[in-house]
């Protein structure tokens, strides 16, 4: 029976990070897969295809050109399913090669097959053998959970993966439908609704809460939601689906609880997603999952309430993003075979690849407000800048917020094109103590859209100005 | 007779930035132009149209998409002079929109006409007035001269504006050749040539010099040379234009000094540019240029040898920065009026247009050499990205250099799509003193090229570690 220093259950952001690590720290690794190629949740039907999907629309649909040549300008005026799946499978089959190439050099090993603990440091792998199943065990010094999630499917909606499907059957055979109602205003639920909107599908989005993407800086969402009703997309916030049927046309009709119907080509139901863990036999280790099959962990070193065993990823809850999720895969490595925990920035970007994108980093206006840190902040439009006007860009902001007693940047909040980007230059600035003066006496490439932290630092100078009132704090800088 | 407390003389970058600050300071104002609208080169023949037809180019020919769709996709297949100037006539009109609103906004008078200066503090102005010419006079308390510059124009070179072009000319009715000769390997001719090679004409490249940009990273340079052949363009370096001649065929022939001969269309002719100062009637203020009409100031306050007359931007020379000549006005506008002179970052980023991107910032890895700083250098392909997959970027490379002794960033080399905009981030770690642990310790949006960053910090890490040669240093960190 094979025995390994550490096994990790998956090969996404987190197991990946994880068991290149404790490769590189001399350590037997084997991570176990039950998907048929390694790449975890972010390569198959994540993060991976749903930003493909969403740069062939873009690409195809000529959406930032329209800016210039005008909204019913396109590239390619009928885009199918043949266009969204020829990129995706290269895309992911480049990725693929990546990761299998990083663990061979690594010398990791891989298993494909269904594992599940049958003691606390026993695995057993269930795989596909020529014809029939075999099953092997293996031991484990240390085991890290990087098992990720799956599409949480409540009951009573009837999936059918043609009519009304989840995000992981969408993305595995993606097509263009006539009319889509989103079911969810999550991020995901976001991405997807977008997307379709681009490629110019009328698209309606049903939320429960009254307000989308809570966690984000307000005035940026609000900007979000006036442009996805303005490039044509329904919102429905504050209401809930009662039930789907099926009309006399096959069309699938969401029954919202206050009675109304939306009737769509099809439905893509996005309730959150829960915990990959019920097929794991956690019960003979001692650990437990909440309602949504999530793992806690001590947040510093990730273990479970099994000290060997380490959980990491989308499995342990927020904020479920790749980038944290390598972090936290990387820690639990490193602690779990006696390595100093790697330091890590206070702060994380926040990604969200909706049409448009949006990134944040630091604190929220709100957030501050809420911590009683008085600040002042600062607002650039794209089109303030000379490469928004040669872009055609007429939306994206770039917003900075500053505390008053110390003059140092505490949040950056972006929407527009390139903004998961851009938002790095700022996360610069907050981690290395930077403040407002950053940006006035640094100067920037021209032109560019990076122009706009400029432009955002000089209004909130000028506001700070006002709020002075003194002539000295003017120092002669303001010049917008 | 009017009089101003500021007069300045030109209405690019750096006239434009001075005359906002000191109209924030109180002072009267006035700016003088020649053209007919303001805004100076950078907006009508400089930087915004080029960036403009480059942005134009590389939409309508699907140049960032080839990588997945092959090196014979095409959005357009045609692009003609009308795909040129109409989105260019756009950008023109909204960035002179903006600057006029700008002035407006902040008090800042403005006058079109020639000015030459009658005495130390006088200036005369010619103006077309409705059929006739008028001319009156501007007392003026401090004077900024920002004319920019003009292109350069060996006698003996038969420019006519159809056949042998210099930049401006091309600029104000672009079109498409069927081929192309660009003499002079500097910024300029090197992003129209790669502009032109994008849109599959063919284009040779002369260049006296043995190597091109001598001021950028050598290796970036290597890479930039690489892609460019590989594009299809034909180099000649060490080679120089003996002169023009016309064929049979009205086709314009190059004969460079060794005899051979280039025939093309088009021939554009850019042997770099001159103070636009032989107008000013510079003698009566005592002020001198050098043989390319350049004016010669003390770098710290942009005075003149008259110490109430100031020169910034172009007509100073070196770096001729859109982005420095705003900051050399602004600092000339504080000089002027007793403020205290602004800080400024030690290192401005460098952007080149080209196809691809080029942009930098702090030392490169030869400068670091001749300065006698140990540094290790780390190496990223934006293929080694997730985001660079996605994109289908097949070239790309993040180059970070850092010092031996301090691991601090001491420069950041990129060449690729989005190269001026990503430079920001690495700019902001060496102005505020980081190391290369920002980029090990924080994360990054995932799929982003800004990756990239951190894909290089390890790279340098590793050979770092090797270089060290302890288990020590390595202190469970890299994970590549």
């Amino acid at each position: 029976m094979a025995k390994f220093d550490f096994v990790v259950l998956g090969s996404g952001p987190a197991g990946r990070r994880a068991a290149v690590q404790a490769a590189k720290l001399g350590k037997s690794v084997l991570v176990i897969d039950n998907r048929e190629r390694v790449g975890g949740v972010s390569v198959h039907t994540g993060t991976i295809p749903s930003k493909t999907l969403r740069e062939t629309a873009l690409n195809l649909s000529g959406w930032r050109e329209r800016g210039f040549y005008g909204r019913s300008y396109r590239v390619k005026r009928h885009i199918e399913a043949s266009d969204l799946t020829e990129r995706l499978g290269k895309t992911l089959g480049h990725e693929i090669e990546v990761l299998e190439h990083q663990f061979a050099r690594n010398g990791v090993r891989t298993m494909i097959g269904a594992a599940r603990f049958v003691g606390p440091h026993m695995l057993a792998v269930r795989s596909s053998d020529g014809g029939g199943m075999s099953e092997q065990q293996v031991e484990a010094d240390r085991v890290l959970i990087a098992v990720g999630t799956e599409p949480y499917r409540p009951e009573g909606i009837p999936f059918d993966g043609r009519r009304v499907l989840d995000s992981d059957q969408f993305i595995l055979a993606p097509r263009v439908p006539r009319s889509l109602t989103v079911v969810g205003g999550g991020v995901i639920g976001l991405e997807y609704a977008t997307i379709f909107a681009a490629l110019d599908v009328p698209v309606t989005l049903v939320e429960p809460r009254p307000r989308l993407l809570e966690f984000m800086d307000q005035e940026m969402v609000d900007h979000f939601v006036y442009q996805l009703r303005d490039h044509g997309m329904t919102l429905r916030l504050s209401s809930e689906v009662d039930r789907i049927e099926f009309g006399d046309d096959d069309c699938p009709v969401c029954v919202l609880s206050d009675g109304r119907e939306l009737r769509s080509e099809m439905v893509l139901y996005t309730a959150g997603r829960r915990g990959a863990t019920a097929s794991l036999n956690l019960g003979v280790t001692g650990i437990e999952t909440d309602e949504r099959g999530r793992i806690r962990v001590d947040p510093g070193t990730f273990q479970t309430s099994a000290a060997h065993i380490y959980a990491a990823g989308d499995v342990i809850g927020w904020p479920s993003l790749a980038s944290t999720s390598m972090e936290q895969g990387r820690a639990a490595a490193c602690h779990a075979f006696e390595q100093p925990l790697p330091k890590s920035g206070s702060n994380f970007p926040i990604g969200i690849y909706a049409v448009p994108e949006l990134s944040s980093v630091g604190l929220t206006e709100e957030e501050a407000r809420r911590r009683g840190i008085a600040v002042e902040c600062g607002i650039a439009r794209f089109r303030e800048t000379s490469r928004g006007h040669i872009m055609g860009v007429e939306s994206g902001i770039v917003k900075l917020v500053f505390e008053l007693a110390t003059r140092r940047l505490l949040g950056v909040h972006i929407i527009g094109e390139g903004a998961t980007e851009l938002v790095h230059i700022g996360q610069a600035v907050i981690e290395l103590g930077g403040t407002i003066d950053y940006f006035i006496d640094n100067s920037f490439n021209y032109p560019t859209l990076a122009e706009g932290y400029k432009v955002a630092a000089l209004d909130a100078w000028n506001r700070l100005r006002h709020r002075e009132g003194t002539v000295l704090a003017f120092r002669g800088r303001a010049a917008g």
